[in-house]
């Protein structure tokens, strides 16, 4: 059972914009980051090819909140938390932290709410329960550490 | 006075992912295309070199609710409406059309709270009032625009 | 027949960097726009999902030669033209155009060599014919318009 | 001296297209990132805000051969080897290699040429020579690397 998964990135020239720091909409870039090396830790891919039928992973809802901001070359930390689980969705939340500076600061927070699919032959996608070797392995984060400040 | 601005977008090659849609983190580029199109509609850019102190406007919170997928080559209306205005921050709201069927469909919905701030001469940023020029142009938009589904 | 197509783009805040200038890798991006409304142009779609065995137009080559660089907000004219053509291969050249100055100035160079490929059932791709309904609509540029400095 | 860095990545669901496989305009925000990697191993950043007048690292050439893709979750060495040297220019070869397949293979190469400008306060850019500290630390690489196919 896992709650939590930590995973680090260097902001990269790419990831910056001209006002001289990394563009807000790269911050959902490194949540899904996370997110998929949650998955790998857990030793599974968020890509399964091989389900039948085959399964997505779709976001309804992706959401953050800026309080400082990023710049070339910082080393972030990406804390994902599992804030909420269900049959057929999982809400995570995302701490990122700044570690190139001493306190490191906690520069912005994130939400992703999302639902487990199947693909069916007509293309559509309809919701269905998250497969139970995945959803055993998943539980909630203790309160504390989501209600953190 | 402004409330509103609608631009279209057609989704690119380059927006997809491998899930054969368009990628979540790229609806957030999309709304600030659609903000800095309403800048240039009421004949400034949000880009303003020649402002002493430098002014900016990073964004402190952004969300979207996602309703239907978007693919290759479909027809994007993004539809932005000014949903709260104050001295130093504005909300805007946004709402993705797809047009390339009939009915058209809503696909998406986001928000964007921005911040205008002032580039402090040791790099800081600090929250000021937006320049009266540009606030006396921005209304908010009428309650049954932000509130039909 | 056609070797030619024109289309327009305004840099946006998320195609700059911390230079302030368009990150180099977004020409690409810009290229491949021009490149698929070539085909669109021609009444196709680069995405042919009802073709059996599916149809890629994966890139063995690309390249660009940087002059100037581009702004946000600049007004960018993508110039392509068919440079070469054979039975499984077509060679695209580019010439990015700003837009915003007077006299308008070439900034940027660009190639793209893309080859027609059939995805075999084991999920390799093997060279094939460009099919005749789109090969029969392309032609070569005129030399000058290729050779124009 | 050096003539060499490399750095590794794991190819993200948003490196990817609705084709299955990385966008081939992200193989240069990989080149990128092991080319910013080269100058922190030497002990500088590309970033030096404190040179009076600021010098800029634009690219005036870049170019990617592609022989196989790269997928979701790949593993890739990206081998930066320096081609040439000149006393404004810097030459980088770039070989791709995907680790996480039994023999490796290489996937891809890729170039770019870079020129040292300074920053005027005119707001133009002039070449200028690569400084002492910089160029004294990097060497082209042997031939015998550069040719190895």
């Amino acid at each position: 059972m896992a709650y939590e998964f930590k995973t680090t990135r260097r902001v990269e020239f790419s990831d910056t914009d001209m006002a001289g720091i990394m563009h807000y909409a790269n911050f959902f870039r490194f949540m899904e980051t996370a997110e998929h090396g949650f998955y790998r830790s857990l030793g599974f891919s968020v890509v399964m090819p091989e389900t039948d039928p085959r399964l997505g992973w779709p976001r309804v809802h992706a959401e953050c909140d800026y309080k400082k901001p990023l710049r070339f070359e910082d080393l972030v930390e990406i804390h994902l938390l599992v804030a909420e689980k269900r049959s057929k969705v999982v809400t995570y939340g995302f701490r990122f932290r700044k570690l190139n500076e001493e306190p490191t600061i906690e520069v912005a927070r994130g939400a992703l709410v999302i639902v487990c699919v199947a693909h069916q032959p007509d293309g559509k996608m309809s919701a269905v329960p998250i497969p139970r070797e995945i959803a055993d392995q998943i539980e909630v984060a203790p309160p504390e550490l989501l209600e953190r400040v």
